[in-house]
């Protein structure tokens, strides 16, 4: 996964990469405290098998369409569809069509140990 | 702000409203452990004043166009455009052109008492 990340302050353009898709990567766009943000890329028939981060997340289908798999379900994301899952759970995702989506994580911090 | 919380797992349709925007309201879509999630609306000249919140947050335009005064600088966003800023950061919002917006917040939690 390439990585360029954007600093606090800076407008990130997520405009759907159309023709660009089949050459285009997916990129962390920031990792920070609270948050981390990245854009899948994933052609037709690809998968990201199940797995699961603490946080919750949301996964926003910016083209293409994706299944995913998650909470006891399927859902097909097109454009303008968003998801949100609990933290832990399990999902895998498969492109139906070639597909750009946003990932939106919560990072969970340990707390700082009891003084 | 209309409450229609949705659930995990569930698929949020953030198409953009167009001809229905002059109609549409703020929403939060869902509010859980890790994140809050809202659709903003803002008419043409409405401004949301200067305010902060404890967490990062992303600010995305799904249509319509916002500038976003924030982090010492004064941004346009425009359909596709996604601005994070960190936590504590004072923002603020007019709207441009009749707009609506996502807004992700990472919640802060506060750590439970040492034992």
């Amino acid at each position: 996964m390439a990585l360029k990340h954007a600093d606090p302050g800076q407008v990130i353009d997520l405009s759907p990469y159309g023709s660009r898709l089949s050459a285009a990567q997916s990129i962390a766009l920031f990792k920070s405290e609270d948050l981390e943000v990245m854009r899948l890329v994933l052609m037709a028939g690809k998968a990201m098998p199940s797995h699961h981060v603490a946080g919750e997340i949301t996964i926003q289908c910016i083209e293409g369409s994706v299944e995913v798999a998650a909470e006891d379900a399927t859902h097909v994301l097109r454009p303008g569809h968003l998801l949100y899952l609990s933290g832990r759970a399990p999902h895998a995702l498969l492109a139906l069509e070639d597909a750009s989506v946003l990932v939106t994580v919560a990072l969970k911090r340990i707390p700082p140990a009891a003084a």
